[in-house]
């Protein structure tokens, strides 16, 4: 978030307007906290994980915003319009504002990558590259030990997303996700197939929704008959400093939104599609689930490896 | 290059085919130098940076490829169609060989991202994510230095993808690329204008064929009056564990040459275009050269941040 | 430990001497598996986590070595001399092979520096720098998040030793260690304490012999009335390329191990004693059980950051 | 730094006393400039590069300090006693306050490890684990590539301990440091002779005061009569997260100057003396040079690998 909020910043300077940033978020707003920010105040911020602005830990508040008094409070911490960066409940809270006729522009803020409208939210390659650092560090001294099943237990909340993409990343050989019930006995049976047949370990990426991994261990283990071990990367997985395609996106994303204020775009979030930098309306997060990429998720659960895949 | 092998070799597997890797490239297909690889043996490699069936010492072997002897290579190693992991030189030569009427498909795989026809080659963002670390270390203690100028020079040979690339998501100062003679006077004054106005520190992205930047200290520290620091990624560059995105790219480009050359294909290069997986007829990279974002370059050495940008 | 083994092979050659890999520790004694090893073949090994030569999956043999059948087992590998690389196990029934009359040197190495006699084992800096990494991880957003308690759990057996020194290094708030059963209401009480008096996040090191970690999220939630997260580190806490340290003593370890074998030591195990490489006689670690640091654990337990320290 | 910013001052609350930030070193001592420093201030800074006190621009400042003005000094800023974190010079100052009878306490706390009285200053296994990350990066690829001689330029300014230190761990083929004339064509021939006979490739450590390292290609390119790549990790070295062992010291470095200070101490430097945490009188440091590692030099630079060692 620290690169989007330097580039809001830089781009801002260099179209004539001055930015002021809400700390921690729309608790920031009601409460009227605020400071002024220039290139000087994010020198060298864009490269730490974390957020200078923090985060609203009040996070009712989304839902509570008054429509009635938030002209206010855009004129108690002196701002004519809102740069939101944030995930879901953020860009809901950020239409909202829009509905009020403030102009709002939501920028796709989200490890999980779980917005509708956009490929893309700032966080998820970063995130992404946690699971392939814990694989690789497993992988160094697993096959030496053998015949064990490591989980590794990735953040995402109620969504699947960054388990499917990084599970294909490293080429795990199975994914569990909150979206989908797995068929656990049928699931262990291919890969106690796999193992008697030579395999020297396997590795099972576990979406926290699916968890919690340790609860896992014990029908598992029973299941394939094998140890099990846990990596659980928990809420280290958030931090660490963002990765190249992050402050890529983030840079992007935080200049998109400066312009798109300034062309008068008043309800618009910034999204990756195709490759391309472009917008789409709010509502279209707002309204719309983003659908989990199930062909890849049964590409790696019914391994693919050993039969014919499509 | 060792993800997108396993990649290659897993997928043979599944769709009923055997591998073979060719050692040291083309040197290996001339001197009939192979080895059978299987699950097995990829097991565990694709964290690894570098590749197992290691890199031809002899690049002039790519254009002494006699027509007439590759059947015969191929009966010796015994493979029925060969899968080209490489940069420009590689597919060029693998270019010859579909000329000849045996059937070869290439997988883009070069650090620096110049091959025309494809958005992506397998190495990028791993070496740009090189650029990011050292943009971080040097951040942390240039500030309190204060009044220094950092050169950072990126791999790339005559191409100056990697380095506009990560200038722009690092937020550098300027880049310079060999496709672009810079006005150095110029560039100096306004990095010069910038420093007296009370900016602390600049970086300045220099592409290996645009330097070496050692012999940039001088010019610079005369032009702008302040003490130049040089930081050479160098040959380190080019490993390391790959990233998520490389090794997602690695796994997606293998597992298509594969399905490519069981549908038939026979001279086409794996792709990614607007976001989407493809492919392009060799002929593509092989006549075309892969434009420089030259909007980004002039973004970055325009100083957007002071000046008002596009 | 491959830099160990490097370490040991480019050593014997300096000397004159032959190695031979033993596959598998003591299995491979056992069944006779062993490969050449010469300055080619561990060239580029030292920087890689895990082990060439693979470990044991039978501990059980370690105990079941048959001293009669010894000697024929070096003649069947083809060795006049053995050096031991490993844990407490290892180098237990290395002792047994000394006492059978056979030269035998052992080089302490485990994560866990459990080992008495010297004060170091290899593998133990590069364990507490993933502490070291997940504590920054976690730092980079939690002071935003507020309120809330961070387990990470580390490996380290049925001792202490990596979450007592990484918990002191990161300025732990706590730690637990399988060794001292804690008062966890004390314990909490404080922290809560603490944390009632603005601390914003507090971190507590569970070794694994003192957790799951998961298992204490309930009680400690319960005590200090605060959300609980677990960061695991799991089996990835043994991979990743080992750090100076590690690459330093292990081949100050690995030389130090042939100059002794060759100056006609027969049961000493390679030690580091108040900073200096030195040796230890075998009958230390076998019969000596590790002190832990407990001033350093009450240093951390007693919150001294609030209360007079000693 | 900030490591042990955070030990002094949260030692300090433990103990009852307050603690205040001097900006800028000995800058803000004559200036003025000052920061009140508590836990909550220094929370999350410790595993941060660089110091959130900044660092001098003035280094002649340290020279003039005029004894006189000394106390008005400590008056301005409203200290009663100082902590001193820096290198040598930063050391001789501290020795000028403590002559002008004022408390300080020196900590050594340089990249170089070039203090004598003190086996380890703090920064140093942080930039030793840098060239570690170097030559893992390299090592990736060079074999396959074959035939090169890679430099690794290090920091160091006139001392080449980081240089020797790490060249030892990675096994590096030669080291050049500024305190002692390398006999290039010896050094070369060698490494002809290692190359000639099948060493596929040759790693030199080149300290910044024996290099610049481009200077060097043409030379030895010349004499071995193979292509010479440069990696110089320039000033990114001196950045990035601290490792493990800085933190620990850091931590144990900043109590044991508070402790010292306490119990009446006002001329001491802490210290590192054979594995144990200890102080030593600021004339050591000022008046002595640390000797250079000659043994492990010779150990590197006579091609131990291939001749008898000592």
């Amino acid at each position: 978030m620290n690169a989007c909020i330097a580039a809001v910043v830089r781009r801002s300077e260099v179209r004539g307007l001055k930015s002021v940033g809400i700390l921690r978020g729309f608790e920031g707003l009601v409460g009227g906290s605020a400071m002024q920010l220039d290139a000087h105040s994010v020198s060298g911020i864009a490269g730490r994980g974390g957020t200078i602005l923090e985060t609203s830990r009040d996070g009712s508040l989304k839902a509570r915003l008054e429509v009635g008094a938030l002209g206010r409070m855009f004129a108690a911490v002196g701002i004519d319009a809102l740069i939101v960066l944030g995930g879901g409940g953020s860009i809901s809270a950020a239409r909202g504002i829009s509905d009020a006729g403030l102009p709002v522009i939501a920028v796709p803020c989200t490890i999980d990558n779980d917005i509708a409208g956009t490929d893309y939210t700032i966080g998820f390659d970063s995130a992404c590259n946690r699971v392939i650092a814990a694989a690789n560090d497993i992988a160094d001294t697993a096959e030496s030990l053998g015949g064990r099943i490591f989980l590794i237990e990735t953040l995402g909340g109620e969504s699947g997303h960054i388990a499917i993409s990084s599970a294909y990343a490293i080429g795990a050989d199975a994914v569990l996700v909150p979206e989908i019930k797995p068929d656990l006995p049928v699931l262990c049976g291919r890969l106690k197939a796999e193992m008697d047949a030579g395999k020297t370990y396997v590795v099972i990426v576990v979406a926290e929704g699916a968890g919690p991994a340790p609860n896992l261990i014990e029908p598992i283990a029973e299941l394939v008959g094998r140890r099990v071990r846990v990596t659980a990367l928990g809420h280290a997985q958030r931090g660490g400093p963002p990765t190249y395609w992050d402050r890529k996106m983030a840079r992007a994303f935080g200049e998109r939104a400066v312009d798109l204020l300034i062309d008068g775009e008043c309800d618009a979030m910034t999204a990756l599609a195709g490759g391309v930098l472009t917008e789409t309306p709010m509502s279209v997060p707002v309204s719309t689930k983003k659908p989990l990429d199930e062909k890849t998720y049964e590409l790696i659960n019914t391994g693919a490896k050993l039969k014919a895949g499509g």
